[in-house]
């Protein structure tokens, strides 16, 4: 098996920018107060360097990050991983523009059901595709692109 | 936009063990002691009705797995979705015709490395694509097959 030279910094940069700006869902990992794990996928704006996200009030995701606003979350494929780990807040409101771009991309708007956005604040962003782009694949730590 | 029919539970049912045949990888979802979640993809093999898993002993999903053995996972797409409540086991051994089935499909083999395996038990599996497939998305609660 041959497996593709491991991509540049920038290169990767670029790839992940991309993939924010265009892939629509997002596999989001919380816990709750108790520590249960919980995954679900929900769609996702990139906005701002920050990605807005929004579910039912009630929804074990929303109700987790109201207890506990760590969250790690992934885009792309588990060959073409991008991973991003963060913090969010629930946000009072939302600029109408922003939040139409939201419904546009994700297909559903979530403003007639009242459901919450939350605002995402990533700390660390890591992208790698094979074992060979491992090592590097921190794009940002603390919250500053490495590149 | 035309959705496809919701799938028939027998259907779902056939789709779902099909994947676990066959897909490669899962996003797993972990929490720390501390109630940080933790996400990774990592290679999967359906044998007598667990997953098994394995990464090193010192890796987050290792440790988080060690203090709290709850884990959330999904293989599938996101619109394709396979989602599995369970709980892991860290095996002190594992017959070497099993780990080297693991070995073939994840195309790693975890025993040179030393690397622990891990049981994990369904006790819930929901497979879903579309909203039309929400509502009756549970194939199994309490650890048993409803269909």
């Amino acid at each position: 098996m041959t497996h593709p030279a491991a991509r540049l910094a920038e290169t990767r940069k670029a790839d992940t920018l991309h993939r924010l700006a265009t892939d629509v869902d997002a596999w989001v990992a919380t816990a709750a107060a108790d520590g249960t794990p919980y995954l679900m996928p929900l769609s996702f704006l990139w906005t701002a360097n920050t990605l807005l996200l929004s579910t039912a009030r009630n929804n074990p995701t929303s109700r987790n990050l109201q207890a506990n606003p760590q969250l790690h979350l992934s885009i792309g494929e588990t060959r073409d991983v991008v991973l991003i780990t963060g913090t969010a807040e629930l946000l009072d409101s939302l600029p109408d523009e922003t939040a139409t771009a939201f419904a546009e991309k994700a297909g559903f708007d979530p403003r007639p059901a009242n459901y919450p956005f939350f605002r995402v604040t990533p700390t660390r962003i890591q992208a790698w595709r094979e074992v060979n782009e491992i090592k590097a694949r921190d794009l940002m730590t603390n919250g500053t692109w490495l590149i």
